[in-house]
């Protein structure tokens, strides 16, 4: 990201001070924490060095608000304000702080950032709630490591068993369980009791779109999060010399690969859903060898879950056909999946309402807010405007001014919810 | 490979007892270096540990022969049998050591092992040459690391400047003469003299196609290496979230690429060469982001360099044209270029002499022996039968009585040659 173009902030929405000052010395301390130094991408995969010094500068923040850290055994927390007379169930803020590689500064960091901010915003103010509040940070939610996204949620609300899970690896052939109990952790991949005692889940996320430049609005409530998964295309050809095989001889299963590619963007836009194949292994990946295999990740979404299977079903019927001609085999595997979560719908009117009709728009990304949802946990969005819409890449990035008026919108809701 | 299918060998073709033992003991000497155990295939990459060994195992078998080993500065050797009483300019034989990635175990070794065993089938028989006889080890011969097929020959005929040789690197970054340092190279990347005095050179290679089983023959000669190259396409997008990217919104270099890699298999068909996408490489390559980057390697042949140059500036044209669809850019850089190579003619026609008229076929793949006929040497090679034509892959095969009719052919080649 670049430096924070502008730093005035209207007086009708300014937040006091103390936010301000807090919120933009985190922000500081976190900038250089797994950045690549010639992409500006950040590096911060779960369990892994960068993200585990997020998470002791989370304990760090917690501790300094003297906050009451609880941890679970699959890497989740929750930083417990319970001031003196506040009761029964809590509200929930917060976000994540693992990114994809080579992702930007904002997916994750900045809702766990403003959460802290938020707090201070309503000490500051002398605002004592009545009910708990808890700054939450969940681990993977990107899926960046072990391949499926939100783990973290999913495993604490018993989403994911404890049994798929331990049969997760990622690229290095690392098993889930070695890289926590690597990061210090005492793994438990059981559902956890973290989120007992939560009412409402409040998650303040960068915007991944330029709806709120479209509609000229600084923060958004979301409305619902688009079904989507993650399917395992594997092509298996005959490895051969790429000179010495005539064409004709070819079992070649790059272009079985690289039609199916082609197809899934057309059926993408024929159906009005999205397809991607943005990761790629071939083998064994030399110039001079017609590959053996090629395994490809297509990451489907569309509103509703009917849409994305049909989507896949599209692409893997045309796969098919091409690998008739091609002499080559393709096998699909599911390796995740969400249907579409409608976030709750008062709180989500509760929300907008408090906070000046914010707009209500949906999410082609999953979010664990999502999971909570599921869960059964009365959960919501909130998104902060994205200049380009670019996300998941260093390009990623919001206004200064924004981010306040984030931590502004989110010390309103606390105040609506719990004060 | 599987197991020696047959055993048995034709009374007429038989070689001496001694040639067979000394084949046989050598080849099962070097089936299990750099074996992966998974898929059966060879990894033996220049200047690593398993061709290291195999440099060793070529060192033995050369000083058990009391042949005087000369080595280059580029990691090149000729280990020569110099009997009393020969003199002036001698005759080579010999091939290469390393392997592709999950490569057979043929494409090289065959070529060495069969020259140490027909230097033993002279000498048993008694033949004393009055011409010196190398046995020739070349590095690098598949460009497997650094990524220049034939890099130790063109290194020591100057086909290839010490300079360009000092910027190459491999995939970990690691330089070429930082890798044959570590090696224990004395690394000087300068002609070499290694080739003074050669008078000709014949290289022995398992056959990567199915010629000589469509002719029932199992040795052929070389008549010609098509042209041959290696491009890198660079396709540059713009990276950015997978599910909330709309689809008209994307800049996705994969899509670009995919176009791509169809297009040159089609212009292959259409012009009788062949062209292949065998490597590639996605950045960041995460499944839920849209690639900022792909980059893919066309290796391209032709029996003309005019026709492979066609292909090339086709795809390129069509790649460019789809990059103007897809909002992203390409750039094509030429890594190496072969022209096609005409081995030496009366020295192709007197080896299919007194091989029993055997046939003369073109070869798609490049190989040594053609940088060493550019170099002015005049060079030759013999094919050996290949049951499936298959090559750089685990399931490379040869049998054992048509490797041992190598072994003959060799021997008969430099009775004529050098006796």
């Amino acid at each position: 990201m670049g430096p924070a173009r502008d730093m005035r902030i209207p007086r009708a929405r300014c937040v006091w001070d103390i936010a301000r000052v807090s919120f933009e010395e985190m922000w500081a301390d976190l900038l250089p924490i797994g950045r690549s130094a010639s992409t500006g991408g950040y590096f911060r995969a779960p369990f892994a060095s960068a993200e585990r010094e997020l998470v002791a500068w989370y304990a760090h923040e917690a501790a300094a608000r003297g906050l009451d850290v609880t941890y679970d055994g699959q890497g989740n927390a929750i930083a417990w304000w319970r001031p003196e007379g506040s009761a029964g169930a809590g509200v929930l803020i917060g976000s994540h702080l693992d990114s994809v590689d080579n992702g930007g500064a904002f997916d994750g960091p900045l809702g766990v950032v403003s959460s802290f901010a938020a707090l201070d915003a309503l000490r500051d103010r002398g605002v004592v709630p009545n009910k708990p509040i808890g700054v939450a940070m969940f681990v993977e939610e990107e899926g960046s490591r072990f391949g499926l996204a939100c783990l973290g949620s999913r495993l604490a609300t018993g989403q994911l068993s404890a049994e798929a899970a331990a049969s997760l690896r990622d690229r290095d052939g690392v098993w889930l369980l070695d890289a926590m109990s690597t990061a210090g952790l005492e793994p438990d991949l059981g559902p956890s009791s973290l989120l007992e005692g939560v009412e409402a889940y409040v998650e303040l996320h960068v915007e991944q779109g330029r709806d709120l430049v479209n509609r000229d609005r600084a923060i958004a409530v979301a409305s619902n999060s688009w079904a989507h998964g993650r399917w395992r295309f594997d092509f298996a050809g005959e490895p051969n010399h790429a000179g010495a095989t005539r064409m004709d001889d070819r079992r070649d299963p790059m272009l079985t690969y690289a039609m199916t590619a082609l197809a899934a963007n057309k059926q993408a836009r024929l159906s009005g859903a999205r397809a991607t194949f943005g990761r790629l292994e071939v083998y064994p990946n030399v110039t001079n060898a017609i590959p053996e295999e090629v395994r490809a990740w297509l990451d489907a979404r569309g509103p509703d879950a009917a849409m994305v299977d049909q989507l896949v079903a599209a692409v893997e019927r045309q796969a098919r056909e091409r690998a008739e001609r091609d002499g080559t085999t393709v096998t699909v595997t599911a390796e995740s999946g969400s249907p579409t979560v409608d976030f709750d719908v008062p709180l989500g009117a509760r929300l907008a309402a408090v906070l000046d009709d914010a707009p209500q728009i949906p999410t082609g990304a999953g979010h664990d807010a999502g999971i909570l949802q599921l869960a059964g946990i009365p959960s919501a969005m909130l998104f902060v405007r994205n200049p380009s819409g670019i996300s998941h890449s260093p390009a990623e990035y919001a206004e200064m001014a924004d981010c306040l008026a984030g931590v502004e919108a989110l010390a309103t809701v606390l105040t609506e919810l719990a004060a």
